[in-house]
C-alpha cells in the first residue's frame, strides 16, 4: 500500500499537538510527511521539518510559501494538516481547499459561523475532504455505539447526558498562568471559554452517536474564578431535530475530575455508557435487562469498530489511536476503500453555531435560542 | 440504655417502608414498637401490630385513634414515624406535633409551601423534634463530607454537580402500570414527578454538605414518555445563597443506571465526589494532588462519621443503616447526647419551596426564580 | 410473628462482636435478647445485661450460670449465640447444644480437629440447629451464586479462585500492638495467623458456592514481618472431591486493600466473580458471551438471593445485614419456614481440619495433604 | 533526528503481531521498514515487503538471505525483529547478533536454557543489543512503579502477588480450534502452556518492579480441559533473591477475564497496584494512609514515566503504545541518548529457566526447585 504524501501546518518543536499528530498520520503507515511549514518562525520551521526527514525543497517557511509550493506540483501533498493557532485556521483552511488540497483542520474550524458556512460551500465546491479533529469520535466504541444506534439497538433516543470536566484550571492561584489564561480571555480565546474548549466535543459526540443534530438550546455559564470573563464552568440543555432532550455539563474547575468526558445515550429500549478515560468498554443495558459490558476487540461487532482496532479484546488502545483512526478514515477515502463517519466542515460550523448560541443564552438568563447555522435551518 | 416507645403511622403489611422504618429503629436497639395504626383498614392495621408485638390497647385502628389514645398516656411513645400516603403527611405531622409528640415524618413533608412553613412554625412553637427522613444525609461518609466542608478542607465551594437518575420507569410499555403511573399523574402525585421524587434528595444534600442554602434555580423538565404528564426527566441549575454554582441532573428513564444518586463538590481547594451505591467512600482530591480515596472507618475521621459507623473500615453498611442513622440521631437527641446534623422541618419546607419554583422556572422556558420559602427569604 | 427468645455469650460492653451481633438478631425483630451471660467480670456482665434490657434474673454472671438458669425455664432462649475468646468456643458450644439448646457459635467453632467432630456428632444426636457464623455466606448474592451453580448455570466447577487479604496488619512498627500481636502467637491464637483468621472464610466460601468439599490441599505460609511466629500471608492451593482446582490467597500485609475478600468461580459454561466490598452485585460471564452485572434486588433472581435482601435494587445492603441474614435464617427454621443454606458445626469441622492441613503442608514444603476431618475421609 | 533503518523478520500479511511491531517502529518516527523477510513463503514475503514501502532487493525471501544480504552494506539495518514462529528465534536471534546486528526478538527468547546462556553470552561479547519483547514493562506506570521501589517510596518489598489470566480458551467446544490447541500440545508449544504463553510476562514484571530475580518456585498446573496436555491453568508461589515473597496465578479458563494481568507490591512502607485493562493508573498507599490514584501524566513523576508518555493526563496510551515505547529505548540507545530500563537476553533465559523449573515442580507435587538459570545461580 503505496504511502500518501502529507503535509503539516503548524505543530512545531515542543507543541504538544505536533507530535499527536506525527504519530496519528505515521503510526499506520498510511502518511509519510512530505512537506511541511511548522513553525511561526520561518527558519525554525524549515530546520525542524527536515530533521523530521522533508525534503529540503518542501520544508517550507509558512503557509503561504506551502501553498504556493505544493500546489503545482505532481506529487503534490494528498493531505495538508491545520495546527495552528485558533484565529488562523479559517484561512489556512479555505486557501488550501481552494487550490483543490484536502484538508484536516484541528478544532475549532472557524471563529464565526459565517466562516464556518464559507468552509462549508467551499469544501462541497471542490469536493475535496475537509475534516475537523473531533478525534473522540473515531475511537472504535464510539463508532459501534454509533451503529447501535442507527440499527435501532437502543430504540428512539429520548435522552442523551454527557458531559466534558477536568479540575486542571482549578486553581486560583495558578490562573494567571499564561497557559490557562489566554483560554478565559476574550481576545485570545473568542467568546467562550470551557464550553469552546472542551464542551463542544461533548456536543459533537452527542450529534455523532445519535446520527441526529442540535436544533436549540439553553446555556448557564459560570466563571467560578472571578477574575476569569469567559466561563470555566458551564451547563447546556439542548433539544435535537428529532426531539432528543440533550444535557451537557463541562468545567475545568471540577478538582478530581482528569478527563471526565462521558456520554450517556438512552432509548426507549436500551441505554450505552461510555466514558474516555476508559474508551475500551461501552456499558449495554437493554431495557429490562441486565448491563452487559462491551469489549473492544469482541466478536460481532460493526465493521467500523473492528476496523478501527489494532490489537486483540481487552489490549486497551488509547487517545493517539483515537487520533491515528481519523487519519485512517481519510486515508481510505483517498485510496477508495470503505471508510466511516469522519467528522467534517458541517460538524465545524455546527459547532460554531452552537458556541455562539450557548453565549446569547448565557447573556439572556438561559433563555433558549437556536443553535443550527443559518445555513442548515 | 433503656429503649425509647416508638410508634408508627403507615408501613402496613406489604409495604416496602414499614420494614425499612422497623429495621432503622431497631437495628441498634434504640427504639421498641410500642404503638402503631399501621394500616388505612383498622382491623388490619390492628391485628398487624399486634403481630409485630405492640400490646393490643395500643394497636389502633388509625392515626387519630392514636393521637386520642397515647397522647394522655404516662409512657406515650416518644417518637412517631409518619409514613402514610404524601398527601396525608402534613395533617398527621401537624396535630401529632401540636399535641406535643415528636415526629419523624417521610418525605415529602407537605405538598404545599404554605403547610411546610406551618409545620415549621409549629414544631419551633413546640419545641419537639420534627426531622424529616433525608436518610441518604445520614451517611457515614456524607457526614464526613458535611464536616470537611465546615472545616475547610476543600475551601470555598465553589460549584455542586448532583444527580439522581435511574431508570426503573423508563419503559413505555411499562408506564401503564399502576406502581409506575401515578407517579407522572398530577392527582396523584402533585405538581412534579421524577423531581419530586428523587431529584429532591440530591438538592437537600447539596445543602447539606455545603452546609448552604439554595436561593435561586432554573429547571428543564422533560417528560420523555410522551403519555406522561409530569416530568420524567429533569435538569435544574442553581445558585446558593453563598454563590456556588449548582448542577442537578435528575431522570427515571436512564435506562441503566440502578440508583445513580452521586454527588460531587468542587471547592477552591479541593474536590469531593461520592456515589450512593457504594457509599462507604468518599474520593478527595486536593488541589494540584492525587485523589485520595477514603474509607468508612479509616482513622481520623469527624466523630460524626465515626459515631455512625458499626462495623470496621472496608466492612460496607448500606441503605437501611443509613435509615437507621436517623434514629440513632433521633435517639441520641431525646436522651441529650451528642447527635448530628438531623435533616428538619426546615430541610422539608425548603424542599417543597425548590419543587414548586422548578415547577414554575420550567413552565416559564426555564426562567429563573426564586427556590427559597417565603418564611426563608 | 412472635419474637424468639435470644441469649448471648460474651459480647461484652465495649466489644466489636456484641453489637454486630445484636444489630444481626433484632434488625429484623426476629429476635429479643432475652438472657445473656456478657462478661468475663460477672458483676460487669449482669449489669451491661441489664442495661440492655434483660431482666435482672436472667443477666448471669457466666455461663455456667446461664446454662444453669435456662435448662429448666419454659421461657428458655430459643438460640444461644457463643461471641467468647476463641479457645472456649469447643465447651461452651457443646454444653449448651447437650442441654438441648440451638446454638450459633463464633468462627472458629473449636480449636482442634477432634472438638469439631465432637460437635458435629453432638448436633446430629440431639437435632439442635448449631451454625457457625460463616456470615459472608448469607449475603444474597452470595446466595444466588450458590444456587447457580447447583442449577448449572455455570455448567460444572472447573476452577475457583478466592482470596481475603488486608493490610491492616502491615505496619511492622505497630506489630507489637497487643491487638494485633495475638494474632501471630501460637500461645493465643493456635497453630495459624492469618489462614486461620480470614482465609478460612475464603475457603468456606468456595465450598458453599460450589456446592462441594475441599479433598487435599497445599500451603505456602510466610512471616513477611520477621518478628512474627505464626503466618502473615499465605497461598493454598486445593482441590474438591468432584474435581474443582482452587487457589487462594490470604494476607494481612498487603498494604493498601482494605477487606479483600473476593471469589471467582469458573465452570465449563461460564464464570462469576464477587467482591464483599461491593456485595450487591455478581459479574456473571457465559462462555463466549458478554460480562452481564447481575444486581441484588433485580427480577428473576432466586428465591433464597430474593428472601435475604431488604431493600430495593441498587440500594445496597452491607456487612451487618449478612451478619442479620444468619439470624434470619435460623429464626426461620426455628419456626419451621423455608430457610436457606445456613452453615453448620460440618462445616466448622472442615474448617479446622483445613486450617491443621494447611498447617502441616506448610511446613512440609508444600506437600500435598487430606485436607478432610477423619470423619468425612 | 535521521530515522533508523529497521528490519523485519516474520510478521507476514494478516498476521496479528507484524502491524503491532510496524505500528511499534513507525509511531514515533525512530524507524523506517528498510529490509524483512515477512514470510515463510518467500514470494509472498517478498511481494508484502514491497508493498510496504521496502526497496526491492531488501524484500527478501527468507531470513537468511536478509542476512546475506544486509552484513555487508552499509546503510544495512540498525535493528532486526525476530516475530518468527517460537521454535526459530534462538537460531535467527543467534545468526544476527554473531553478525554484528542488534535484535528485538518476540517472547519467548528460546526454547531451552541452554540456549538462552547462549544468546546472553553472544549478546555481551558482541556489545550489541538482544531486547526481549516484554513489551507490557513499558507501559510509562510500569517504569514509574519501578522507579518507586528503586527509591524506596515502598520500602523493601515484601510480597508480590500477579496475576494474568484471561478465559478466551474456555470452552472446551472450542478446544479444538487449531488456534487456540497448539498452545497445549507439547509438540508445539514446548513444555508449558498457559505459563509460559502469559504466566511468563507476569513473572518478568515481578522481576522488573523489584529490581529482583526470580531464585526459587512451587509449582500447580492444571488442566482444567482435559483433553488438554499441558496446562490451561498455573499457580506458581516463588521467592526471590532478596527474600521477597511472590504469588502468581495464570490462566486461560477463567472466563469473564479479558486480559487480566495485574500487579501488587507490597513493601515494608506502601503497596502498589497497577492492572493492564488499565495502565495509565497506579493505586498507592503509604502504610497507615489513604490509597492515592496516580495518573500517567501527573506532574512529578520520574523521568522514565515522563519520557515514554506522549499525550496529557487521563489521555489514555494503551498496549500498542507500550510496544513503541520497546522501539522508543532501543532507538535511545541506539542514538546514546538517554533511555530506560529494557528487557534484555538475560530476561529471556531467566523466564526460559523459571518456566523450566515450574514444569518439574509442578510434575513433583509442587517441590521447591532452583528457577535460576546455572549461569545466573
Amino acid at each position: 500500500m503505496k504511502r500518501l504524501n502529507w503535509g503539516m501546518i503548524g505543530g512545531g518543536e515542543g507543541s504538544q499537538i505536533g507530535p499527536a499528530h506525527r504519530l496519528g498520520a505515521q503510526a499506520d503507515g498510511n502518511f509519510v510527511l512530505a512537506a511541511g511549514a511548522l513553525d511561526h518562525r520561518p527558519d525554525e520551521g524549515r530546520a525542524y521539518a527536515q530533521r523530521l526527514g522533508v525534503p529540503a525543497d518542501r520544508a517550507y517557511g509558512d503557509w503561504t510559501e506551502m501553498l504556493a509550493g505544493e500546489k503545482d506540483r505532481d506529487d503534490r501533498v494528498d493531505l495538508v494538516t491545520v495546527a495552528t493557532p485558533n484565529s488562523t485556521h479559517f484561512e489556512i483552511t479555505k486557501s488550501f481547499l481552494e487550490a483543490g488540497f484536502n484538508v484536516l483542520c484541528e478544532k475549532p474550524m472557524t471563529m464565526t459561523v459565517e466562516e464556518g458556512e464559507d468552509i462549508v460551500k467551499i469544501a462541497q465546491a471542490t469536493g475535496k475532504i475537509c475534516a475537523v479533529n473531533y478525534c473522540y469520535s473515531a475511537y472504535p466504541m464510539v463508532r459501534e455505539m454509533r451503529q447501535m444506534v442507527a440499527t435501532g439497538q437502543v430504540g428512539k433516543v429520548r435522552l442523551i447526558v454527557t458531559n466534558f470536566s477536568h479540575g486542571h484550571h482549578g486553581d486560583a492561584t495558578d490562573a494567571d498562568n499564561p497557559r490557562v489564561r489566554w483560554r478565559y480571555d476574550p481576545a485570545m480565546a473568542g467568546v467562550s471559554g470551557q464550553f469552546a474548549d472542551c464542551g463542544i466535543h461533548a456536543l459533537h459526540m452527542a450529534s455523532f452517536i445519535a446520527g441526529d443534530e442540535v436544533r436549540s438550546l439553553s446555556a448557564d455559564f459560570a466563571s467560578t474564578i472571578s477574575s476569569r470573563t469567559l466561563e470555566d464552568d458551564a451547563m447546556v440543555n439542548f433539544r435535537m431535530e428529532g426531539g432528543t432532550v440533550g444535557r451537557l455539563w463541562t468545567s475545568s474547575v471540577a478538582i478530581g475530575r482528569q478527563h471526565g468526558f462521558d456520554i450517556q445515550v438512552f432509548g426507549e429500549t436500551g441505554g450505552l455508557r461510555w466514558r474516555s478515560e476508559d474508551p475500551n468498554q461501552v456499558y449495554y443495558t437493554p431495557v429490562g435487562g441486565r448491563t452487559q459490558i462491551m469489549e473492544k476487540g469482541e466478536a460481532g461487532l460493526s465493521d467500523e469498530a473492528t476496523r478501527l482496532s489494532r490489537v486483540a479484546i481487552a489490549h486497551p488502545e488509547g487517545f493517539p489511536l483515537a487520533v491515528a483512526n481519523i487519519y485512517v478514515d481519510i486515508a481510505a477515502k483517498l485510496r477508495g476503500q470503505p471508510s466511516g463517519a469522519l467528522p467534517t466542515a458541517a460538524d465545524g460550523v455546527r459547532s460554531m453555531a452552537a458556541v455562539h448560541a450557548a453565549v446569547a443564552s448565557a447573556k439572556s438568563d438561559g433563555a433558549w435560542v437556536d443553535a443550527r447555522p443559518p445555513m442548515f435551518r
